[in-house]
């Protein structure tokens, strides 16, 4: 089987670490050591988020006197796809020798027209009092909300349209590479009417971007992996209950929250309707086991 | 024919520029444009320098209060990896809209007993004063040495002994994708008896870097692309004069500086002999004439 992994931010930094290099690093170990039972009898290809990781370079960079204004957001995910895939990379090497492992950097376009742009929604860096925020908002051209507290920025989560390294993936996988690609979903930008390429200041839903790489390279399997054993009907309230299958059109109708199970279920939803093949929602130390579907959420096509 | 190119740091990042986002973005842009005809006519393996960019992340790691120590040289150079590969495919690709393009994270091999392990001679991140340095040292077990009037951290740079992705870049480039790989020499790591990879703190040459990768992938041309036209003699004084060929044997006679033209003389000397192939060092904007051998500095494999 041809198989599509997106690893949760949350499997390589834990909730509550610091964001040091040494747990990371041993954190994203036992994510490739979680992998090994797939990964020694399908094709895999490794995707992963870097919702953390993005946030502390953010900080750094707005921090950085050297730095006349603190880099975009494309460079900086960038910077987090050669972080997170080298330890992948290096990680899957160590347990798996005889498998070729690659990471790539991978961009992904998506729509200037994306109502998410007019809409952003998702907070990225540093907190700021609300003077301070408003004033960088006028001078850096962002749009800043409060959090909490605190003021934050927001940028925009529009949606993946293509994965511009498609067809390198393709090629690397039909050669029994294994790949690592699509960090954070990909850097986002823009494709322009001439047919190049333009980063964009937003962030893509990593899931997603998953999704959509799955249903292109006609994967038979997509698993979404994360800290939790399976959806739940009413996650974190007394008369929660886990679901191991519905249709997607079940799924959907439980309206999960943006930032919780949501963009994972409307993931795991578009792959299991648009191809037919498995969709799975689950908890990385049960990776095969969720495959298999004995663990985790199965998430099957609707009817009709 | 198949060409490997390194680009210069400063082909990145001008001498005295700062390091903002937006003009290394444009030099990486010009310094794709200078390749469009070599790669309209060969098989491009392209690899970068990553002096500066790795600075300016080590300065900004060791400035982050969130971490409780900075992060370690190996992954700080998978960061630039990140960024200077997404730049350059990016650029690439909007300038060779026919080409598939890909940047990949390359691992570098070297030696726990390379001697430059117990003689580290290259500065990396911040100046400190020596009371400082010294303090640092203990704790974090540096080495730290005198650089003008400031102290600064100084590693190793090891001799690069194996691209650990060779084969996967041999497939792209036997497939028809244009490579952007083994930036900064590659992330360096330790190739343990169990054939376990593990990242060391350490810098490697990039132009040596290349010179293996050349000789390894079978290149026909190793072109070393920096920002001045050609090796001089006796460079920086009134009687140098540009060389226009030489055999390694000759080149390696006049004892260019390690911090200057040193790297590049080896880095070429070492294909032409090894080889037979052509090898160059010469200016960016002339990259078309540098291969045809009018421009820049051809070296020839050393008689007898």
């Amino acid at each position: 089987m041809r198989i599509v992994v997106a690893l949760g931010g949350n499997a390589l930094l834990h909730r509550g670490e610091r964001p040091d290099a040494e747990p990371q690093r041993r954190n994203v170990l036992h994510a490739a050591e979680a992998l090994v039972s797939l990964a020694g009898e399908h094709e895999l290809i490794v995707t992963h988020g870097n919702g953390p990781q993005v946030g502390v370079l953010a900080m750094e960079s707005a921090a950085d006197p050297m730095l006349s204004r603190p880099f975009p957001l494309d460079p900086l995910g960038a910077e987090t796809h050669g972080l997170i895939g080298y330890w992948l990379m290096q990680s899957l090497h160590n347990v798996l020798p005889h498998r070729r492992v690659v990471a790539l950097l991978t961009q992904c376009v998506v729509d200037c027209a994306d109502p998410a742009f007019t809409h952003p929604t998702k907070f990225v860096g540093p907190t700021y009092d609300e003077a301070a925020a408003r004033a960088l908002a006028t001078e850096r051209n962002w749009v800043v909300a409060p959090d909490g507290d605190a003021w934050r920025r927001v940028v925009a989560s529009p949606e993946p349209l293509e994965v511009v390294e498609e067809s390198v993936i393709r090629t690397l996988t039909d050669n029994g590479v294994l790949v690592v690609c699509a960090g954070g979903g990909g850097v986002p930008v823009l494709r322009h009417a001439d047919g190049t390429l333009e980063g964009v200041e937003a962030v893509i839903d990593k899931d997603l971007t998953a999704a959509l790489l799955a249903e292109r390279l006609g994967a038979d399997a997509l698993l979404l992996l994360t800290d939790v054993s399976a959806v739940e009907t009413n996650y974190g309230h007394a008369d929660s209950s886990p679901i191991a299958v519905a249709t997607a059109e079940e799924l959907r109708s439980f309206g999960f929250a943006t930032g919780s199970m949501g963009p994972k279920v409307e993931a795991a939803c578009r792959f299991a309707d648009r191809t037919g093949g498995v969709a799975a929602i689950g908890s990385l130390t049960d990776a095969a086991a969720v495959l298999a579907g004995a663990a985790g959420t199965r998430v099957i096509a609707s009817r009709g």
